[in-house]
């Protein structure tokens, strides 16, 4: 702090006063703290002692501190709100209205007070919470110096064990060394994506897609070429074939196995077939199956993967949506392009936080996974078939569901002229979060559509959630029909 | 797993076996342990009951597994290893030697066997690790719910609340809303660059500088414009001021306090000069400053976001030095550019990792950090000028150290045709890991140079360590001279 760089003519004092007025008021102290001592913040501000002291008495007199003698400063409760201050950085003015919108729905999934059907979040009450919790305190009182420390890549050597075990049930012949560890399953496709593609390239999605990968793409300056979708099998694989034929296609990101948002299942045939095109054009894939242990049916679909003789097949997945979100554990496996993404998972984050990885390893090396993921497949299964049924009870006709086979979102076309933008908005009034269809496509379609998270513990609350987003969906056709 | 798609005329039973063998060969399945049950495997690779049983009975006749009767097949301790197998994916043959050298440098620090010279990692007993580690515990016992939640951007609010409570001791005025939690300063550094930066950009750095940053901007087809830096002051001002003139620099990126591998610190006039520079050619920089914190003398420098005025600074810094490099939590606070770096941390990981930003934040509330801080940059001071005396008594005639003011890396001068990378091979043997001086350049600069960490508790065995380095350079130099 000094008089030349701020150049406003005011004291000096002023200067300081304004500054930790700012600081209470954005929160860094908040009412009944103790602001710095007179003498540290004349040392962390380099200005003298009755500067401060004069700074500190401006705010006494203005009511945001008080003194409190042999203690120091301390924020005074507020009645009124101190004054307004200019700010010295603020946040750029943007147009990414749809950015906005896809970090709004994700923060909604914390308020307690909105019934979460935005974010596709599971409930904590499905998760084993206590037991993993309990695991990770475990790991870190049993071995402090690993868990405090780097974990270089590819990732924890335990973890990666565990993890080339399960990938089996896909089909997938895996072993440690072939699987990087990341902070979640969106880290390792974008650091896929950055493997196989460079800016200015075309990738084809499903569409509709999940907005976390049409973010990614967007920051990483990747066009998305959006390739219709059927709802029940998947990618339209003649319109790939066509789309990789001519058009450039640097790589393919698919999530063939319960889909988000449409919650299909591509059948074993299509995936052979899938993994046979992209051989012949030899692009890769980047095949994310975050949900493919989500399956409805006794046994889970094979990954594409499963068919990959080039290496070309890049598998992507997590825990986010089996253990715990919060913890950030996912993983890829990137066939032969493992070195690019192992070098630049180290440039991104250098490794993977140790804790997490430790507890996830041995909560699963500890046996009872499998046996806990059949009961929440279950859960999921019928919460989807509840959550369809409620809404087939309250929306008005014309309104169509998917019938997902696996993982616990559920996509639902409204009828046309129905605005699932306004309907967010409204929604969120009522308490309700929702992620609107526009959300899952960079063109702008899928303004009739909404996504709705089903892993929500069903209750009155929630049912009394459906019939009033069905309620303002009439709301919105009868107004726009008088 | 099908014939069609294997294509190589053996016998289904054949190409489980291999890949069962394969598993066994790469450490998914371990000596003693169970491999995976006839009917189960039938199901994950989707052949019969009888080809698995064949497959195993072939693995039985190999040796590689044994049937125990009512139980299944164990992988058996191997005399000989198996034989070798085809393998189906592998990494690609590339000409990355520094960045292969990267990723063994950070991989030798968790070598217990070696002398870590290498990373710049603090040995585990100079942090409060099991302290850390029971708070760690404790919260995730406290709040389990948010413990295993996804935290949303731009992070956790009770640590950005301790972060920016901090910053003042930098100077530095910020509240929580600036701040975004990040997985460590490499993390923060990345998003912070993707934001200021388009792929084939130019930034200006430090020379030498940290090989993280190197290996960032390589991945972001960002080019580095190396500046010569003063081994006391820092980066030459009027060659950057000349470059920011001539060159279309994009952005800076310096480590101004106790920068790595130098440990200088740049003195505050030129830190005004610089913030006031850039602000005149409007151009960003990117002040890293993870070792801020561990400054020699009572009090840490401010840092340059602290004069800066137009939001044009993004600081970014963690607790990797300081407290857990295993536990990945870093922050930036990266000014007007605030929302860019927001979207592109949900975009590259959605969010940090909730229980270790929920023990630092605890960890810190908790109080005790300054002074824990004071003794740990005792510690360093120490250790830093107990090296520096080693090697003076140990290394050639000609061999010249930094003075760091900070931190806990020493840069080392060799004699002119010392070779470090040889050095580093040589050093290896004899179980130390030091860090080339080539990989602080892209440009192959530094041959007779060296960083090494200094936060390695010192013992006859770090000496000898010492010894043996100046032993093996004085005979490269006289195989030299021979």
């Amino acid at each position: 702090l000094s008089n030349e760089n701020l150049a406003t003519g005011e004291p000096l004092y002023h200067q300081v006063a304004d500054r930790i007025a700012r600081l209470i008021v954005g929160g860094t102290y908040r009412a009944g703290h103790r602001v710095p001592s007179v003498r540290r913040l004349s040392g962390q501000y380099r200005v003298s002692v009755s500067t401060v002291l004069e700074a500190y008495r401006l705010l006494e007199d203005r009511g945001v501190l008080e003194a409190r003698p042999q203690s120091g400063y301390y924020v005074r409760s507020q009645e009124r709100p101190p004054e307004p201050l200019k700010t010295t950085s603020c946040s750029e003015a943007t147009e990414l209205d749809v950015s906005t919108m896809v970090l709004n729905v994700l923060r909604e999934s914390n308020r307690k007070e909105l019934v979460p059907f935005g974010a596709a979040v599971p409930s904590p009450s499905f998760l084993p919470t206590s037991r993993l919790n309990r695991i990770l305190a475990q790991e870190v009182r049993r071995d402090p110096n690993t868990s405090q420390s780097y974990d270089a890549v590819p990732g924890l050597p335990s973890l990666r064990i565990q993890i080339a075990r399960r990938a089996l049930e896909a089909g997938v012949t895996l072993t440690p060394d072939e699987i990087i560890t990341t902070s979640g399953a969106q880290e390792a496709v974008q650091l896929c994506l950055r493997a196989v593609t460079r800016p200015g390239d075309t990738v084809a999605v499903e569409s509709p897609t999940y907005f976390g990968l049409l973010e990614a793409l967007e920051s990483l300056h990747v066009k998305a070429l959006e390739i219709a979708t059927d709802p029940r099998t998947g990618i339209c694989l003649d319109d790939l074939e066509e789309a990789l034929d001519k058009e450039g296609i640097a790589a393919v990101v698919l999530v063939p196995s319960f889909g988000n948002p449409l919650g299909h299942c591509m059948p074993v045939d299509r995936r052979k077939r899938l993994a046979e095109m992209l051989r012949r054009f030899q692009v890769p894939l980047i095949e994310d199956d975050v949900y493919g242990e989500l399956a409805f049916t006794p046994r889970r679909p094979p990954a594409v993967k499963a068919f990959d003789t080039s290496g070309d097949v890049l598998l992507c997945s997590s825990f986010s949506k089996t253990l715990a979100p919060g913890y950030r554990i996912g993983w890829a496996a990137p066939g032969r392009h493992f070195r690019r993404v192992e070098l630049l998972k180290y440039s991104a984050s250098v490794s993977t936080a140790t804790p997490t990885q430790m507890a996830v390893a041995a909560f699963l090396a500890g046996g009872g996974f499998d046996r806990y993921l059949r009961r929440l497949r279950r859960t999921y299964r019928d919460l989807m078939q509840r959550l369809a049924a409620a809404i087939g009870d309250h929306f008005p006709e014309g309104t169509r569901v998917s019938r997902p086979e696996g993982g616990h979102v559920l996509w639902v076309e409204l009828p046309s002229g129905a605005d699932s933008l306004k309907l967010h908005a409204a929604a969120l009034r009522h308490g309700i979060s929702i992620a609107p269809g526009p959300l899952f496509s960079a063109t702008g379609r899928y303004r009739n559509f909404m996504r709705l998270n089903g892993a929500v513990p069903w209750s009155e609350r929630v049912e009394d959630a459906v019939v009033t987003l069905g309620r303002l969906v009439r709301e919105q056709l009868g107004a726009r029909e008088s």
